[in-house]
């Protein structure tokens, strides 16, 4: 059985995770998150690849061209959490399932952190443990590949 | 350092799981699901308790009263997502931390499904997998209370 | 071929027909409409099964427990015409075709008595006639039950 | 005791029925059902009388017109169900009881179908059972002109 | 100096005027109306043509075809209030400047009365005053043409 | 019989009239409108009384102290259109009929301007005339008072 | 003359009143409240009654069972201030004036808070002023009965 | 302990209370209602001073210059219930408690009735037992100040 | 293979095209349009057809009529594109497909002329091109039949 | 060159600046606002009078009054920034280009606040910088009235 | 007389078309529509330039470099059509007349697909034709730059 | 005490000014207003940096690579002005007050132009004076950040 490949894509400002405003996004940086996120692919026996952007039109760049290595993706759109339509496209075009993750509880914070348009596409959402919501992504991807739910 | 005990609280129909509807909640069966997440909480060295019912007062008395012997809930509201305000009010005087969990992705199902008052109030919320939800939200709900993000 | 048993749900405080309110629910009481109800249904050659309940949770029960003996559903929600997911939950579930009959013409009297949860996931709904309007849905469920429309 | 006379109106495209998209209307065409139609009226002793036409302004001329031979009105709006303030108002000005009927069910098929403006003047509505909601209808109408509700 | 042509058009139902709901149209019949409209037209010097249909195609015609001897219009769309699209189409293509009067206030009486597409590319409006505002929409359309401001 | 007295009301910026903004609100001075109202009324046997005041409350008492020797009102609101919730109450509560006036076109001209509050307490409205419609307002209310229609 | 008793009922969490969230709801508990309330009914010469559950079922079911013992209601529904349409069908069957009171000002808490279903039945509202808002609705109720206002 | 002085501030029309309207507002004349009060405070040992105008300019006046003198306003908006914006401010700038009400429920009346701007800052309100509502307003204010609850 | 017959429906007023409102609709005549139509379709090898109604009853008859006839159609709704859902039934009942135009780009128009009830059935539209929409319309007609994209 | 004459136009409550409230509206007093801005003036040889108000009349009044002698306004609307219709007619009659300021950033606090109906009759708006609102107020109005842009 | 050149634009993931979604795109590649577009503009004699790009910004420069040479565009704006305002910016300012073409009938779709923010200002639209939109919407403009219509 | 450093960053098409609709925007061109600004910076002793991108990625990278460098911000993000949620999250994470800026009144504009997400996190807004609005935001932030208000 081919080893599944997980990407994980960042949107605009997470290269900035842990440096600013701890009481919405923890104090844990990037770095942080992403070492223990390949320990544990590792451990799952899977391939991880990480894309961070701060461009939109990179991120859709992107999911063409890695569709082809890609068995499924880990999303966190941010900032294009509302307006992102290219994304979800390429996502929709090259049909790979994908987690929408959000590193604290949107719904909580009111306004348009709320009104996520990838959410109907997902097979499933993760919100709210900080940066511990990439670990619960990547079980449930991993989970959803291995059982197709 | 004491032992955390965790409360599953199962909304109405929940108790029929895995006899209907597959399309939406798959073909496990709640006893199936159960006997996963009790090993699971062993090995985790947490302890489980659950509780299912069709009424919302059974639901609200049973928060009430367990509320001395519990450090964390996961909560499906099902058929209560969306008018279940005496279980928020439950939840918010006994001050219990919770995660609320959903079988199906309810964004992508539409009308109703969509709006849960459940979600800003949560410590995160984990959707579309299935049963394996509880998983994710029992290791989702364990790593907050040992980390108190 | 194996007889049909319709089962007539009645929701919150219609035990008190007939006692209150005569312009929106008529004179009749509950005890008149049942007696007329059940001829009608011998003369039709189904069974009949009555059940009341002020408890949301209540209901919930019962269509769970009587499924199994019960071929079509004749339910007046009442209070919760606009509130009671789990009931249509349970109803989903068991996959029991209902018709939906209120007292008055809800339409015409506005307000929160005009949004129906019930109505998109009924067979027909028949409002208006007061008592009537049960005789009206027990033909309707027994001539859906034996052409299959 | 005079003998009440019933008129059918038929709004736009119904004399289609049972020629096109049998999914939403049925295989019966408006023939059959206004045979059975017939013979169900003289059983119970009612007149019947029945008006189609694609258009409003002689629906209109029609309820004028036959305002003095008629006890009671089911009127299948159709097309006009959500623009034909002029058929109501001559049902208002005309002061003859109807029933709203609708094949389908209009909750369920959403979009414009739900809204229906005559909704909140009829005595009752009946929808969802294809050509036997005339019959339904017929009864409903016959059972308020005897008892009065 | 060309006699100025001033043609009425009724909507719908406004010929059964007089005989039915005086609580909201008064006891007058439109043949009152008519003629005490017609000695008022003689006074002021100009002619009168008058034009009732309950079919919103054949009021339309007639704006067509007797553009080219008016000089204004008073209209009283009735039951087309809130749908005659075709009808204003056909006002403004012929550009003859009219005048919208309804026997009632159409404010006060709330619903789909309420929301007229006419008024906004009317001159002015007259409302609320039983058949008097025939007589004063006569007076408005005659100052306005006279005085063209 | 008592001579009818009539009040008309002026909301604020009025007095400026025929100064400003000729497009939306002609030529004419309101010292050459009031001249020819007088006349007017002079001709149909009544009084005329005129109040212009920019403040609301003044309005308000002038409504008060004035009850008792008016028959009627012809009320231009202007910039209290959509506010003047106060004088609505001093009308209603004095219990003498109005009728609302504006010079131009309200619904023509869009925006704030559409939405008045006055309307549905009103006996009738005349809008879109200049200065004529408080000749038209006068002949309105003066038919009113003497037919109580 | 009859004495008048006073049924208290307190919707779902209030048993829990003095134990949680003094912020919103005050540091006093139910049980002093009602202490302090049975000794405000002596000195008025009232009976008083006090009903609490969680379940709205139950709620129903004690507004119909003691309805006829009961004079007027003082309820505070809580968590069901905007789902409790079942309660309110009870409270107006059974025909008895009511009180609604809250804790702490609904309209400055936003939200849902603000939407009670109950507030256009009651014959008035008492909001804000923590447990005292009881002795304000008693006084309120009290005085109704004795006044008929 | 100094003596609490309590404002009370009448909105436009209150001075004609008990004259027109008893549907709504009761036969109790203001003075009658003022006497009673005035007999109130005494009996409770605060000071009284009462201001009524139609004016919302000397409204927001009178609040700048008594609040020296004032520890807590009762205030019957009225007319200005939903327009107020200045007497909001200049309570708030004042930081004067204030308890709002109303004479008849104006959640029961509709409309524009319904939607105070007042509430969200008020302490708490009472609503719909005519003029008992300042005395019930008084004995909430002055519980307020002397518990600051 | 059989030739295809094309039918193009004119709505309410588009006979008068070219004598009036040249800003919104052109200087080219009905007439001029047509004859160029038919030149065109003869090059494609196409039928063509051509009816125009002010009455929307008329229109839904001659679609019922000729359905048998014709392989697809062009619409101009005109005054009835967003009220003309009985055309919309007859159009889906004799499933022909049908291109939508518009001589103007009624989305740059605003107001009622931007809400079409008919593109979402439609396999296409063509909008903003004045008379030239009927051309290209009728290539794209005529690419769908032979394509059956 | 005529020397240009700004007029500043405060409304309700801001006669109390810089003792209320510092977290909105800062320290400074109008009075040390005023005096700064006189300077501020003279320095750029243009005149300045100010008026304040808390009646929306007397505002309305000054405007007419002072029209012939101002070139332009800086307006503070305060609390009529969303019901101050009668202002907006007068700045619009007398056509005197005007600048609207806020102290505060009233797009960042919400509610009411947000929703000026000055803003798009204004030359320009500047909000946020407490009492230098005033002195950019006072740039932008004299750099607009020299460059007439 | 100088030759015009069109500019097609193709917004985020068209480059992909054919190879994904066949249903909602077809089965044709945009090479093969390039191809059959190129060959059509030759038969026209105009020149045709593509240009597709996922990132807003360089479709932004690109519209503002290639102005010079440009006299209409033709517009797919794919995933940008409800948020590509920087691009409508860049049409506007550049003021070259373009129409707005979509593979599929957007309207039809429901969602998203429905709001284009484009429509409005575009010379009109052209939709639901698969890759033969293009060869409409470049007969459209050019028939437009010829007629100047 | 350290120089001041403001950076003013334009979005997409700024660069274009003063080449296109003067109507909106002027006649003056970037250069022209960026030489005054830096003479104007110099003056005031601030350091002063621009930077212009269509490219919402650019706009980001170059806020979190200037962010040590810079004391404040001015930006008019013009065609992202409701769209730009990434650009919002890299100002708040970087925690660099910045000033809004707009060449035309966008509340006199309609549409789209009214709805800035900026505003909100804004310290405050200028708008409508052409490229003087540089000057006003430069005085703006230059005092702010000297005064800390």
């Amino acid at each position: 059985m081919k080893r599944n490949t997980i990407l994980v894509i960042n949107g605009p400002n997470l290269n900035m995770l842990g440096s600013r405003e701890p009481a919405h996004y923890g104090h844990e940086t990037w770095g942080a998150i992403e070492e223990r996120l390949r320990a544990h692919a590792n451990s799952l026996g899977v391939g991880l690849s990480v894309f961070q952007s701060n461009h939109i039109g990179y991120i859709v760049d992107h999911i063409q061209q890695s569709a082809g290595d890609t068995s499924g993706i880990i999303i966190n759109p941010a900032g294009y959490t509302g307006t992102g339509y290219p994304i979800i496209d390429a996502l929709t075009m090259t049909d790979i399932p994908f987690v929408e993750v959000h590193l604290s509880n949107i719904y909580a914070r009111g306004g348009w952190h709320r009104d996520s348009i990838f959410s109907e596409r997902a097979v499933g959402c993760v919100t709210g443990f900080r940066g511990f919501v990439y670990d619960l992504g990547l079980e449930a991807i991993h989970h959803y590949l291995n059982n197709k739910i």
